[in-house]
């Protein structure tokens, strides 16, 4: 394992999906790279599913990350959204995995545990401590670009542990 | 255009997605290739993702398709399976869409009245005509392999009148 490790957390939604690059570096948290994937308006699903999945896979081959983490959807929706969402996340998803990139999942719960050491958290307090953590004077809009560096700093942040578990 | 061509139809599901390719020449269908990918028993949902998206890819690379039919989801599910069965499609779908193979979607009631002339035939109607007009003597297993032919079927019977539309 490099001293530098990079991780990449990604909010992938049906129109939008946020991602955001973070380095590890000793004790040194840095946001190498943030963005938002814009899926084309178009009525064509599956254009959108293409334009995802190209997207992420040039975004892997431009910031080569080692690890990937994503948020585990739990959340009740209708069924209508819940498979346009599935489509889009797996769009997000497979160019990590084809990459051979570990895709870590974590609950919307653990992310605001492991950013602000609570469960009570309101997201504003989430997006504050994590534009603090990684130096940013500027909170990144939409909200998917910084939910996915919040993701990317719970991730590095629980890694010691779930090296000690030998689950990395 | 050539004068023969292939569609490919699929049945994608989250454990088990049928295909089914069937060859237009002349006025003559015929299966050249059928079968199921069946996705590992993993809990690692992002790994079979990979496998459905690698096996489909392969199919694709064998069969050289030129064109695709899958049902369009529309049935009540709940969130959860809605979610998984979204994963589960656009990795099926991803492969044709990245070869530039254009994807059309026709609902279960479409390919009832593609393959029977009516909208009330019994699921087992629908598999019998399938595997009649294309001169199979025994019905494939399971299910979602006949209906990825029925598919098929459906979208070669329906193209004279896209075409009329302009919209192949």
């Amino acid at each position: 394992m490099s001293d530098v490790k990079r991780v990449m957390g990604i909010d992938p939604g049906s129109r939008i999906a946020g991602y955001g690059i973070v380095e590890e570096s000793g004790r040194r948290l840095a946001a190498v790279g943030h963005g938002a994937v814009r899926a084309p308006e178009t009525s064509d699903a599956n254009q959108k599913l293409k334009y995802i999945f190209e997207a992420f896979s040039e975004i892997i081959a431009q910031y080569n990350p080692n690890e990937m983490a994503i948020e585990t959807v739990f959340f009740a929706q209708n069924a209508r959204s819940a498979l346009v969402l599935g489509q889009a996340r797996a769009a997000a998803i497979l160019p990590a995995m084809l990459a051979g990139i570990p895709v870590y999942e974590y609950s919307a719960l653990q992310v605001k545990k492991a950013l602000t050491g609570g469960g009570k958290a309101e997201k504003k307090q989430v997006a504050d401590m994590t534009c603090r953590i990684l130096g940013l004077k500027v909170t990144p809009k939409p909200e998917d670009v910084t939910d996915a560096l919040a993701l990317a700093v719970c991730h590095i942040n629980s890694s010691p542990i779930l090296r000690k578990l030998g689950k990395i």
